[in-house]
């Protein structure tokens, strides 16, 4: 969407993972920033593999747990958070997070996830106590990181009709669900339609073109797109055991897409 | 299953991915491992923790990449894969695969998905011209690795129902599909439903014995029970987008269902 009138200054976290500083990953980040800064907003960039980002999880990340004793992963994070001794890389992490109006991350699509070096990311930053547990909001939507937006712009190399409603690898909406519904939504970000580039293992130039001025769009409606509607687990659709309550769907609705509320 | 006639002797891969050698994760390994050493099988373990498994894919899995040259991950993997010259840890853990009827991988779901060393383990691999690519086959069925079975042992903190059919953390299945569709199935293994132990971070005795005789059952049909009937490429369901033709499913499928046949 093109804005008419300027949004307010926001703060932008992007985070990239692409191993190569001239991939289309890179170039895509690199647009990102430029194209956020010259809408007015404050843009902040984890570039993971610049920055030698641990991508496994382990007991270095919690330096108080005694090394005799059993790691207990969920507990030691809670301990580490709530005292603020988790390792410098994961607290600096955490503290852009919490910076951000929005979270954008940038990142090939490899195995039908996420690169490892951002599951680490979210593995080892999204801790037990900070942005999850009791002491910081009920899951899905009323989260501690509720207020913020999230948009993922992800390189696919197949093409787009694989991807589609009936396509072989799954609608890419389902493939990307456990971050879409499982990390930003259940942490309380209001997460928008993935920004996808196909068949990004050959681009040619009018293709890029189109992609970039697409991607300008997609960031100029950060805080004015519909997130995906995902249902609240506090709104009354779902039972105490979390199971979405019998008749709330439309009829022939069922799988991944039972958990978004019917669009406008 | 419990056998009444004697397998004959196979080769099994266990992967396990866990920080702590003391986990229930850690346990369920050493179960697997001695469980199906007890039915005469051959088993190779990868403790990912254990081996310092590198997770972040770089320039460094492929030796001979030049370093001023741009990294295309999918064109370098092909080429380190073809002249034998990927990085030793990635070579060995290829040959272990080869080597393999079977792949277990034990893990504790984190962020609906797999560890990021896990996550490592399948983006490093898995390479191009090893596990995918028309070299070695059409993907979904008839790929480079078919032959062999795969089953997913995982630890779950939450409860169960969450992810029952209208449970809101997703169908197990669903939430798992990037790895059993997109990853097994993708590369020619026949993927087993998972196993999976819920409520994992408070295991009374009890359900912790449940858990062991239920996996011991799970290894003892591993050669034997139903892989999940996904769909093969090839098969004449799909068209030649890759999308699933009208009116092959029954009626009222839909989401990633489609991509499974109907059960006898």
């Amino acid at each position: 969407m093109t804005e008419t009138t300027p949004q307010p200054r926001k703060k932008i976290l992007v985070v990239s993972a692409h191993p190569e500083p001239r991939s289309l990953n890179a170039v895509l980040t690199t647009f990102a920033v430029e194209h956020l800064r010259a809408a007015g907003h404050e843009v902040r960039v984890s570039d993971l593999h610049a920055m030698k980002w641990k991508a496994a999880l382990d007991a270095d990340d919690v330096p108080d747990h005694p090394a005799d004793q059993r790691l207990h992963v969920l507990a030691a994070h809670e301990r580490a958070t709530s005292a603020g001794r988790l390792s410098p890389d994961i607290a600096a992490e955490q503290e852009k997070v919490l910076w951000s109006d929005a979270v954008v991350l940038q990142f090939p699509l490899w195995w039908f996830s996420v690169p490892a070096i951002l599951k680490g990311w979210f593995d080892r930053v999204f801790t037990y106590g900070f942005a999850h547990g009791p002491a910081v909001g009920p899951p899905y939507g009323e989260g501690a990181l509720a207020g913020r937006r999230a948009l993922l712009s992800v390189t696919v190399g197949a093409r787009e009709p694989g991807f589609s409603d009936r396509g072989i690898h799954g609608r890419l909406a389902d493939v990307l669900h456990p971050v879409q519904h499982g990390l930003f939504w259940f942490t309380g970000m209001a997460p928008l339609e993935p920004f996808a580039v196909y068949g990004s293992n050959d681009l040619p130039a009018e293709r890029f073109a189109a992609a970039k001025r697409e991607y300008g769009r997609r960031l100029d409606g950060l805080f004015t797109d519909e997130p995906v509607p995902f249902r609240s687990l506090v709104g009354g659709d779902y039972d105490h055991d979390m199971r979405l309550l019998p008749g709330v769907e439309a009829p022939g609705v069922n799988g991944l897409e039972l958990h978004v509320r019917p669009r406008g």
